[in-house]
C-alpha cells in the first residue's frame, strides 16, 4: 500500500520545512561573509566559485526551458533565462555578478574561464544541472524552491557586506538587489506548479528529495570554500588571493 | 599553428609526471589514515565513502565497454567488470570492500544504501561517471591512469593501517592487497590503447587534461572527508561515527 498523496497544504509545508533546516543561511561560512569576518581575498575566492555556480544556473534554466511542452509555462519559464543572460537595456544577472568580481579587483578573463575555481565547485554544478536535465520535471523544478529562502539571505548579504567591507559597494552587490523582487516571482511560479503537476505521492516525495539535494550541493560549496580559504587548505591549481 | 603531436615517450612522460605531481597519494588525509592519526570512527567514514566511488567506478568501466567498439579492446576491459563485480569463485572488489566495512562495523544494508555518505562524494563520483560516459573514448580510459600510483599507496596503506589499527586484519584489507596484482595490469594495458589512439595532438592534451581531472575528484573527496571529520564539520544529515 502506498501513502496516500499529500493535500496540497501538507506538500507545501513538507517543501518549505526541508529548505528552512536545510538551507545553507545558516553555514558558517556566509556568518563570516555577512559578518566581515572574511578577508578581500577570501570574498575573492567566493566571488569567483559562486561564478561558477551563477554560469550553471542559466544552463540549468535553459534546459528546463528545452523539456516543457506547454508554451505558457514556457513563456513564464523564459524569463529567467533572460534574467541571467540580460534582454534589451538589461545586461542580466551573469553581467551583474561580474560587476561584483570587477569591483573586488579579480581579472575578468580568469573569471570567465573559471581559473581557479574549485573541483568541488564545478562537481556540484554538475550535479544540479545535471539533475535538472534528468530528473521528472516537476522534481527538477522542485530544486529551484530554495529561492523562497534567498530573499533574507540576501537582505542580509546586502547590508552585512556594505557594512563591513570597504571593498564593496551598492553597485558591485546589484546582483543581489536584483533578486530580491526577482526571486519570490520566480519561487511562488515554480512552487504553483510543483503543487499543480506532482500528481503522484512518489513525485511528491521526489520533490521532497529535490530539495533536500539542493540544500545539500550549496552546503557542498561552501564547505570546499571554508575547507580552502577560511581555514587554509586550497587544493592543488586552485585560486590563491593575493595577500591584501 | 597547432602545436606538434608529442612522441610516445613524450606523451608518456607528461600524463606520468602529471599524475605524479597530484596524484593524492599526498593527502594529508592519507598521512593521517596511514600513520595511525585516525579514530576508528574516521576510518568508519573513509571507508563508507570510499564505497561509493568503488559502486561507481565499476559502473564508469561498464560505460567504458559500452562505448568501445573493438571486441578485442572489450575481452581486456572487460576484465575490469569482473575484478569490481565478481566472477565465479572470486566474490570481486566490491564484496571485498564490504568486507571492509563489515570489519569496521558498518551495518551493510547502510552501507549499500549509502546512507550519511558526503554529498561531495557523491558529487565528485558523478562527474567521474559522466566524464567516462562523455568524452572520448581515449580521453576516458586516460582518466584511469592514476592506476600508475596507486601501487605504492596500497603498499602504504597496507603496512600502515596493519601496524597502527587493532580494528583491521588482513581478511578487511584484502581489497588491496588483490588491486596490488591487477593495477598495474589494468594500467599498461589502459596507457597503450591512449598512446596509440590519441593521434592528434588536441586529443594528447586532452588525455593530460583527463588525469588531472581524476586527481582533482580523488582530492576533493579527501578535502570533503578532512573537513567533516578531521575538522570536525559534517554537513547536515552525513554520517556521524559513535563516539569510539
Amino acid at each position: 500500500l502506498s501513502p496516500p498523496l499529500l493535500t496540497p497544504t501538507d506538500f507545501e509545508r513538507a517543501l518549505r520545512s526541508i529548505g528552512a533546516e536545510l538551507y545553507y543561511d545558516r553555514h558558517p561560512f556566509h556568518k563570516l561573509l555577512h559578518g566581515g569576518g572574511l578577508s578581500k581575498g577570501q570574498v575573492q575566492a567566493w566571488a569567483l566559485n559562486r561564478f561558477c555556480f551563477q554560469a550553471g544556473v542559466a544552463r540549468k534554466d535553459a534546459s528546463i526551458l528545452s523539456r516543457a511542452s506547454d508554451p505558457d509555462f514556457r513563456r513564464e519559464w523564459v524569463l529567467r533565462v533572460l534574467d541571467h543572460d540580460g534582454f534589451g537595456e538589461d545586461p542580466g544577472g551573469i553581467q551583474r555578478w561580474l560587476m561584483l568580481t570587477d569591483g573586488l579587483g579579480l581579472n575578468r578573463a580568469d573569471v570567465l574561464a573559471m581559473r581557479g575555481v574549485l573541483p568541488a565547485t564545478v562537481f556540484a554544478v554538475g550535479a544540479y544541472e545535471r539533475f535538472a536535465r534528468n530528473e521528472p520535471l516537476a522534481v527538477a523544478i522542485a530544486a529551484t524552491l530554495t529561492e523562497f529562502f534567498s530573499q533574507q539571505l540576501h537582505q542580509d548579504r546586502l547590508r552585512g557586506m556594505l557594512e563591513n567591507y570597504d571593498f564593496v559597494d551598492h553597485a558591485a552587490l546589484s546582483y543581489f538587489k536584483r533578486r530580491l523582487t526577482l526571486a519570490p516571482r520566480d519561487a511562488s511560479f515554480a512552487l504553483e506548479f510543483v503543487k499543480s503537476s506532482a500528481e503522484t505521492r512518489a513525485v511528491q516525495d521526489a520533490c521532497i528529495e529535490a530539495i533536500r539535494f539542493k540544500c545539500q550541493m550549496l552546503w557542498t560549496m561552501l564547505d570546499a570554500l571554508q575547507f580552502a580559504y577560511v581555514d587554509g587548505h586550497p587544493p592543488p591549481g586552485a585560486f590563491v588571493p593575493e595577500s591584501t
